[in-house]
């Protein structure tokens, strides 16, 4: 069945939303997105992701002059008409279209491109990974360093699932200079007796939206918290580990570079986090 | 004048050249791309630059059964319909569209999207450039680290570009561990006495068709080459510096951070290898 998308104000059937081969999201990597989770047919932690989006075409300064109640409409425009309950909303802003490619920026005034869709994940709440937990290698971190702003430039990313697919994983693990960075689309926690250890933000790591409401929940729940870079090795002996991500909330991960943590099963923090997590969630989706 | 150009087997009119919004291209920067100088309407290094796209492609395992004989015959008919005689013919091939955005590579079989369209540069062979020689700002290299493969993701040169025209400017270096490694999109050069320093192949450079011709012009004549990394204050000091690409073959630089080289005027040989690289360009042109 086909989607209904947005693309530049209209709304449209996915098979006729195409950009021009100009576009620079196409032949640059000129483009921010965001990933909003939709649970119960509403959108969770929407504010968080608009001012990461804000935050995103500010840095690169990219024009896009949507603001957030129409932002808010279009989602819930967009959910309503494809019937979504569960799954997520993506959302992509490009530098538009000059005309021609130039590596310069076009002259002001062009309009940004502007996309978004929706995606089912029926097995967003259950599945197997989450009853089992997932399994993850290490892979070194080749991408460009500025993960704060969330382009498209996804390519190592890619590949990085694609490797961990071919280890019969799950998924991978940037390092760099020795050190943890985050997931290939999500931040990364270890767990060592009651403490939580996660590598603090900067322009290393995504400013992930769920790992600032994760962290919100643990500050009030007086739960202890270091915010380092922490190695393979220490993962490795760590009684648990986790990701977060907006449409894998907070997933327990049970083993590293092939050494099993714990007992091999999703460690307790973690799937009591995922429930506390999804918990809040629910509370402030609009 | 709108130009025709080719998307997937059809050649049409520039503003119906559409790809989808799920293209790979466009969500996820995973398209490798090439430019071929169009000289006196034919095309130059060609077989340099179907081989590395050759090996772009694989090194991405992206699937494309154009041969390398359809691929001149869609470049000349380019050239041809549009008139083209002097400037370049760029290519694009992307993993192409699975119907949805997913970190995990589409299935085998997808098409790639591939993409082809001339670009008129009427002062490719003149010009304030060519005749003054370019300044350079130097930047820190924030891409990422496989840049050997021609992807598109490239947004850290298109904003290095615009930092280089906001200091005044007009191309930036980047740098690394304090070396340089190349240029914004092009090879860089120092030339101390008669011997010419350029930093050796890796992934951390293109491994650019123009600097390979260069390289070969060099070597048959049996000139002095030390291909050994350099940093921002050594080219400051050098007696000339120039970079080369497929749009501006051999362009004297006149200034690095402030610097000015020698007298300020485009080294000697520096104009004279400018002028070797386009006669034999000319030869090898098909």
């Amino acid at each position: 069945m086909s989607r209904i998308v947005y693309l530049n104000g209209e709304y449209l059937p996915e098979e006729e939303a195409k950009v021009s081969i100009f576009d620079r999201g196409f032949v640059m990597g000129d483009a921010v997105y965001e990933v909003t989770c939709v649970l119960d047919g509403k959108l969770t932690d929407f504010d968080g992701h608009m001012a990461r989006l804000a935050r995103s075409l500010r840095e690169l300064q990219i024009t896009c002059d949507i603001t957030p109640e129409e932002w808010l409409a279009i989602h819930r425009r967009l959910v309503a008409e494809n019937g979504l309950t569960l799954g997520g909303v993506y959302l992509q802003v490009s530098r538009g279209n000059a005309g021609d490619r130039d590596f310069h920026f076009p002259p002001a005034g062009t309009p940004p491109t502007v996309v978004l869709y929706t995606q089912e994940q029926p097995h967003m709440l259950d599945g197997p990974k989450v009853e089992k937990g997932v399994k993850v290698i290490s892979v070194p971190d080749l991408r460009w360093h500025r993960r704060d702003i969330k382009t498209v430039q996804l390519l190592w990313a890619s590949l990085s699932k694609m490797a961990a697919e071919a280890a019969g994983k799950d998924d991978a693990w940037f390092v760099e200079d020795g050190f943890v960075t985050e997931g290939s689309s999500n931040n990364c926690y270890i767990v060592k007796g009651d403490t939580i250890i996660t590598r603090p933000l900067s322009n290393d790591i995504l400013h992930g939206i769920t790992r600032a409401a994760l962290m919100k929940i643990l500050a009030e729940r007086q739960m202890k918290i270091e915010e380092r870079p922490f190695t393979i090795a220490e993962a490795q002996q760590a009684d648990e580990a986790f990701y977060t991500s907006a449409s894998a909330f907070v997933m327990p991960i049970v083993e590293v570079d092939g050494v099993v943590l714990g007992d091999g099963k999703p460690g307790k923090l973690s799937k009591r986090l995922r429930e506390i997590y999804i918990e809040e969630a629910r509370k402030n989706a609009i």
